[in-house]
């Protein structure tokens, strides 16, 4: 660590339709690379290495996305913001650069995530949200629907809707706040917020919750599901492209008023 | 025209970021190409015409264009529309299918055009809106603005805020409605009502606007371009991104309930 060096904190916004996910691959444009990219272009070509609040999946979006990183650059917040804001593409755009305290760390100290997942309910798709939606026409049955997310807060463990992929071995999970509700301009909004996800568990939930909502299981499936911890007794994962990572909060941002 | 034929009346949503534009073209997707190819495969592969409501520039969008055909199936109009839903990509979707008297004639009777143009006002660019609005961080003279789009509305000739490769001679249109108004969500919404308009009219309104509202133009400025009838006076033309066609009204859809 060079004496030089400062922590930053760099909050986020993408269209996840053209990035194969977050992590870093080989192969393939990924957010932290591209973020990566350009922050080590700005040091001068010294590697820089970033470190995100959540791992969002190729095709998924995010409102705000909070990393962090150490940097040696003379520049200030706002001027490395815009410096950011030129080098970034379109489809990746800084909302916010600060320095904090080297101790901060973005998925660690994040206090709680929200995710939120986006019905298109129009008869035959609004062509300008087939990138940011599930085209979802059918009716759906909202008491039972709420009857299920009622199940669903709580600290629990939730390998009953962890995807295959997933590798952590503790599974629990303190979920705060599981809703779904219907806008006037024929959207549907899932949100869920909790002070940690597994891998694809909103997706599942969001496809568990469709099946409640069409009928296809009972609301109670849900305690089963979770009881079990029986991911094939759970519905199919739902498409990437609805999901959004709404916010990342910390301990004192309120206070900030950001 | 076979004595099998009915005439169909088809209203379409589209994202035109992927298309070439609206008219067909001896290259290049466009909408009216797609369409026709999708409606003359329907009918066994005897080619099919449509008329559109409008032409729409590439990059520009539809929440609703209207078109007529001539077509020979012996669908119904809900069979149709089911079909078409199914054989036209995601981007260009079918909103409802219906015959009409062989005298229609989706552009000569449309009563009303309605065309809306959205501002992204963020900070950064909202990367969920890039391709469906212009980004415009600073701040606009909201009381100039208003002063120069009520010098707008009524009968007269154009040609101020014709693009060059506008062709028709008689640019006399009659614009019922300009406004702006910016909602909570950070956004700006332009909307212009005509019996027509002409090529590039609405995005050289919108370019010479963000002028008035940027503090370069004076209000003013707007009756003297319509005055002198010279393009060279208005601002630039904006881009296609930000453009939807709004809604196309025709006598007596109301006391349908369309």
């Amino acid at each position: 660590l060079s004496p030089g060096a400062r922590r930053f904190r760099i909050d986020l916004a993408y269209d996840g339709t053209a990035f194969e996910g977050w992590q870093v691959q080989p192969r393939g444009r990924t957010v932290q690379g591209v973020l990566e990219q350009a922050l080590t272009r700005l040091q001068g070509g010294r590697v820089v290495r970033v470190r995100g609040a959540g791992r969002t999946d190729a095709g998924v979006h995010a409102r705000q996305q909070v990393v962090d990183c150490l940097l040696e650059t003379p520049l200030a917040e706002a001027e490395l913001e815009h410096a950011l804001a030129a080098m970034l593409p379109e489809d990746l755009r800084p909302l916010r650069v600060r320095v904090v305290p080297d101790a901060f760390h973005a998925r660690r100290d994040a206090s709680s995530k929200t995710y939120r997942y986006r019905l298109d309910l129009s008869r035959r798709g609004d062509p300008l949200l087939a990138r940011y939606a599930l085209h979802h026409a059918g009716p759906l049955d909202l008491e039972a629907m709420r009857e299920a997310l009622a199940l669903l807060p709580g600290r629990r463990d939730w390998s009953g809707f962890a995807g295959s992929a997933c590798t952590v071995r503790d599974r629990t999970r303190c979920l705060t706040e599981a809703t779904y509700a219907e806008g006037p301009e024929g959207e549907g909004w899932f949100s869920f917020s909790a002070d940690g996800f597994l891998t694809h568990m909103v997706r599942n939930l969001v496809g568990t919750l469709l099946e409640v909502g069409r009928g296809r299981f009972e609301p109670g499936r849900i305690g089963r599901i979770l009881a079990a911890g029986d991911r094939q007794l759970a519905g199919p994962t739902a498409p990437a492209r609805g999901l959004i990572l709404w916010e990342v909060a910390y301990p004192g941002d309120e206070a900030e008023g950001t």
